[in-house]
């Protein structure tokens, strides 16, 4: 597909901005791209104009960074929630994630990203302004750190761990352990030893 | 997913375009609305516009059906292709395949589909008369048939057969056989048969 000569430059144009998203090569871009010819004008349409608003209209909570139609977000405005505990996270994908439990009350922080020197991302690269302007406030009792467990995350966690404990406020982390529903044998050994360092008594699992 | 509250209706949106693509669920298109938000700007804008563009602008070659920025695509227009020898293909991924191959030299005719009673697609779905138009010129010498071999391809081929046998020309199809590079013992039956039955002289593939 490298040297394809397209028979037409927009055809070719398309392709190239499929093909720029994550996980799709060239391939795919041109099936994909033939598969929207296909269709009525009115997806096409559909598709562009939203993109064009993306572009135009997206908004970020003013208090928690997430993506929003206003400028504070459903969950932020929401007098129930519990606005003490505040959950730190990298992305809007794992509000969603999380909020899909049902399990968690309080609010969020969206960091926007997770610090890595390997692609030259540092803290003042991630949204934190608000996050610390809440704490420093005293709204915040409990901050929980609820990112991946990658190198990135841990940088950050262990960044995010010394600039907030000089407040008065708990700083906590998911549980880590073997997957409900997973198999024994088949998780990892770092995993399968910090669920036995962290073991839960056996009533409490009564809960769920 | 499923039952997912966005934090954004424009989001939302967003999600249900990219989950409108083939291939693509919601958990993926979620994944690549947040990328190109992640980009700078002028990315969504011109994949927003390109999308626009694609609804207004884009033809069809008025001579072979296949997408095009002229009235006349660049192979129909070409004088040095062998006009007399026509390959009709469903579509114009398969253009880009056999031009690929580098030994091609006539000319196409884009389909734009293939008959398929049960998804109601009949012969008058199909792009046909600028085809019949050159054959009753008795400018085609040659008619290859370059179709999948599916239920929907050999339906179409055999259409196409009792439509243009009349005419004074050839009707081709391609060699089908064992794969170049492929293992004997991987072929199915059908595929093996086929290239025992349509064995070639030896001396013939040294040609390539």
């Amino acid at each position: 597909m490298e040297g394809t000569r397209f028979s037409s430059k927009l055809l070719e144009e398309a392709v190239e901005v499929f093909s720029g998203l994550p996980g799709i090569g060239r391939k795919t871009a041109l099936r994909l791209v033939l598969f929207l010819l296909r269709q009525d004008k009115e997806v096409l349409g559909r598709f562009g104009e939203t993109l064009l608003r993306l572009r135009d209209e997206i908004r970020y909570c003013r208090v928690c960074n997430n993506i929003s139609d206003r400028e504070v977000c459903e969950i932020c405005a929401n007098p129930h929630r519990d606005h003490a505990t505040v959950c730190v996270v990298e992305g809007p994908q794992d509000v969603l994630a999380i909020e899909n439990t049902g399990q968690y009350h309080g609010v969020y922080h969206v960091l926007g990203g997770l610090i890595s020197p390997v692609d030259g991302i540092g803290p003042d690269d991630l949204v934190l302004a608000p996050l610390e302007e809440r704490v420093k406030k005293g709204e915040v009792k409990e901050i929980i750190l609820a990112l991946s467990t990658t190198m990135e995350g841990d940088t950050t966690n262990f960044y995010l761990f010394r600039r907030f404990r000089e407040y008065p406020l708990r700083i906590t982390t998911l549980a880590r352990g073997v997957s409900v529903g997973g198999e024994l044998e088949y998780a990892d050994e770092v995993t399968l030893g910090r669920s036995i360092t962290n073991r839960t008594p056996f009533e409490e699992t009564f809960r769920f």
